[in-house]
């Protein structure tokens, strides 16, 4: 088993997909272990870290990467199995930040009205118990709620020469903030430059649909990925797969547009993999699909369209890549 | 226990909230057994009555109703729990529908390129053994799916003298196509006229989410609901409540203005019912927070948010209007 | 010529389209001489006048009529051309109103954020220098400004049974306070019920592209409308024609589907009386069109899509209707 | 006077703004003489050249540029004067584009449904004349339109280390396609990175509002630009001057968002020019302004808010850049 393994420097951080050289070069099949700075990359640490004090824009959203893997070339798709996603503190924080969220003024959603106040939420974390702890600011109120971890943040370099923050998702990935991206995982990502480059942060100890606020419970997390590389295989936008559903993404605005690039991509793969004509599968997708909202609060919204496998007659998909690399996160959480 | 059944004449049907004298007055506490006819109104039964053809606009999604509640003035709230919920047919119909739907151009997202063609699809319907059955119309494929039975509309006449057709979801209530209006659900509706005036119809055998193809499972039902009057409460947009979960929604577009009515009026409804300030609300919806989309593709858009109760510490809403009414309707399936 | 008069009591004035009898009935070929109010009903005299205190919603935005045009059925188009609108009082007013406008939190763009202050501007009208003064309400700052007489609101009854606020402009006109609706224009509304039954209101002694605080320069008028009745020609969305262009309008949300609907439907027009096909008329409409706002801060919001005659070649429309009806209300103008 | 020539090689033209180094560096008061391509690159010949045959993806919508400005530091602004915008060819090219224009189902509004047919239209430019003359593609129809050159794109290199498509219109200024951009204005952009790097192209003949076929009369260009800097005053986004107006622009989706930002910076600029408060500034805005719609086609929406300055009291802003660029255009234009 080939593992690698990264902790990187703060000033190893990356802001952007594309536009940085990578921090490793790691052979298809490798398991790389690395750590993830949260969102605030750690700077907010107590109700009194106010973000827009302690964080400098755009020093916002880092991820760990990016990661170069061997022999991917455009068109091709590379295929990143979450093995395990775990928080590396005993806190996470979550805020209000000026100008962020769904139900506040923007700087897109421009209003002569004043935006929300900027407060801090510290939770205490139980990885032992599987629990954040969640206190209300004004009052007593505290309640336990169940561990989900995920990322909110995967993504690689960009097409057509962009290079863009890690805080916006599009076709490369990026800040989707969907809670499907657990553990049990594999995303699939088209490769657009010479290997692909891939970085991984914004770990979420658990989050709602559309993270109304702006943000999740943020976390440092110490996370496993399982890599593969499918060549000659090309990938529309980023897609998930776990044991027992198919899924894709859309990022964009309007939400409805999210929705239709999701249920439009979902749609085409499902037709591909039954060998269902196109409005065929747009009626079966019609009545299975579930449509989890991943983000409404970043520079693009992200829905994601999900289906069970079975209902399609359980194809296998992308040549099998989800089950073999679930099988090799398997031995290795076996042998750790 | 007082049990009213009313099974409408084609001519008795309604195609509007609001404009139209009550079919049946009722008094609180009764139980309404009731026959809902399919949004084709019965015509399209076969792959070959396309419903362009066979109906004819506006005599499309009919409901059942109004029924006028004794007592009910603007300013209460109706809640009307659906007890049961049965495919009154062994087959329902699904279409894609000229100009209807979130993947073709239609009336408001007016495109120059062509709609797609109109299709009929037929289940079968196996109320038994709980399943609908998919037919492929190219090709052989088919796949059972299990029943999830539910009304795409229920409503009240709207405020401010408006007649509305029942295809547009708005604080009312009408189509919002839901999956989540299912047998076990209270709705809480603001009464705004004498009566409240309520109907329910647009029966699917199942759904999934936002409606993509504009069309459910779509099926004629038996349908029982349990109405009670709050008097003196109000209710901004319709509720949703079951055994474990409290639901708000909103209906707007774009879609994003329908997650964030949702999402408000389910942080506001959060800070009431627990005392939390809003802020703390937001932050704690922000967390626990499910975001189940309704449609994509009627005349308004609807969002659901969803919360469990037990994380608010389990508190009675409208005065537990849900759980006396839970209660009856086991007593009234018990004894039926 | 057949001239009548109606000045509306104001308990006559009507705040539907459609679910009101008509107050007068009309021969086509008629001139009405009308008094309309303003959007506040006239209750908003000075600038302690708060709207949100001295008016009762629904009871905003009144329209006079509805007028029956004889011989009207659905399927037929009305043209109501605007012969002139003059400002009735030497005093107009302006106001942000709570939850609404275009950069305040609103009941549809629902945030926790709060919304703007209500502040009331009083202008004072000098009709006969064509001037409105603006005051600031802090400061000595004073500007004159232009009149430029206008209605915000005209429409007919909805189809499909239908009532609709008059606040909401859609297929069947209503509030779509584009300041292309001026004395000199024609404006074509599809019959959907016997009689049309018509309504004007919401003047305007000016306003800005899209209503950007919610309200413009509002004022009673007196207001002459030569009306016309053609026979077996129906109007999918409200266009208006003046003596140089002819304009499409849609009513949606997003703003991009107002933007779509009005493009569409004057594409398609262009096509029709030039005889060039769709795309010819795309392309065509493409490069000479504009597209003036109209409101970004209704319950829908309008664009119109206007483009020159001349470049179509100087086509005839609704068999001439416009000719004939500015020919007549300058002859009415001229014996008045 | 001190006068920069450049004409770039095919291969020197730029596809992204940032990620790219200077092929000029320039004083602050030059006037650069620089030639543009079209948005195909010149590709686009006859009415045979579809687009995406003889078009090669990314490499779309090139700019001429980027022109390192001397002594341009994060927080300065570029006042870029177009003193004059000339056709540099005697025919020009519109087309269809798959997924591409305001009224086909595009990548971002997805659809099952077909998008339009690619059709290609030349137009003759007679700029002696000052006409483009239109030749329907199926059938005689012909008319001549006024030419009125403009610049679909002008920016600089963006924020957070970003590189973007020149098609994507942002804070950086980008593909705003606004008819606003002729000869006459200047254009005011915020200085991201050292030099500012700016770079201008996609010269339409004319334009409609919104581009709404997804392509102008796309013409290469003879364009001269005379350069200022302003130092220490930081430009939100793009802002544009004339001689009689202030315009702010705003790009982003849903469209109704481009409105507010635009609306939102033009009354804020206002506010600051004025000594208005933030109300009263936003009333008369309300009152006075124009909202001439750029672009409803790419990859953002772009909208520009428009205000007399007269009303405003004939402000200086810039420190009087405008005035200053414009005579030294005329003198320059005088000495040619």
């Amino acid at each position: 088993m080939n593992v690698v393994s990264y902790r990187p420097e703060l000033s190893e951080l990356s802001y952007t997909f594309g536009g940085r050289p990578a921090v490793r070069r790691i052979q298809p099949g490798t398991i790389v272990e690395m750590y993830t700075e949260d969102c605030f990359a750690g700077r907010v640490r107590s109700v009194d870290d106010l973000p827009s004090r302690v964080c400098d824009f755009p020093y916002l959203n880092p991820v760990t990467g990016p990661f170069h893997v061997e022999g991917a070339e455009p068109g091709d798709t590379l295929a990143l199995h979450f093995v395990s996603i775990e928080p590396a503190r005993d806190w996470a924080v979550s805020a209000t930040f000026p100008h962020f969220g769904a139900l506040t003024p923007t700087h897109t959603t421009a209003m002569l009205a004043p935006t929300l106040p900027e407060v801090v939420w510290r939770y205490d974390i139980d990885a032992e118990a599987g629990v954040a702890r969640y206190h209300a600011r004004n009052g007593d109120f505290t309640v336990e709620l169940p561990l989900d971890p995920m990322h909110g943040t995967v993504g690689v370099a960009p097409a057509a020469s962009e290079t863009r923050m890690t805080i916006t998702p599009d076709t490369h990935g990026g800040n989707m903030d969907t809670p499907e991206l657990r553990a049990g995982v594999t995303v699939y990502l088209n490769v657009n430059v010479e290997g692909g480059l891939f970085g991984v942060g914004d770990g979420h100890a658990r989050q709602g649909h559309g993270e109304v606020c702006g943000t999740a419970v943020e976390a440092a997390m110490n996370t496993v990925v399982a890599v593969e590389l499918i060549k000659g295989v090309a990938t529309p936008w980023p897609r998930l797969e776990d044991d027992t559903h198919l899924m894709s993404t859309g990022s964009a605005r309007p939400l409805e547009d999210a929705y239709r690039i999701s249920q439009h991509d979902l749609g085409t793969w499902a037709s591909e993999v039954t060998g269902l004509d196109a409005l065929d599968a747009y009626q079966l997708v019609s009545q299975i699909g579930e449509a989890p909202v991943g983000n409404v609060c970043d520079t693009n919204y992200t829905m994601v369209a999900k289906i069970p496998k079975t209902y399609l007659g359980g194809p296998a998909v992308y040549e099998s890549a989800h089950e073999r690399l679930r099988a090799l996160g398997r031995i290795y959480l076996e042998q750790r």
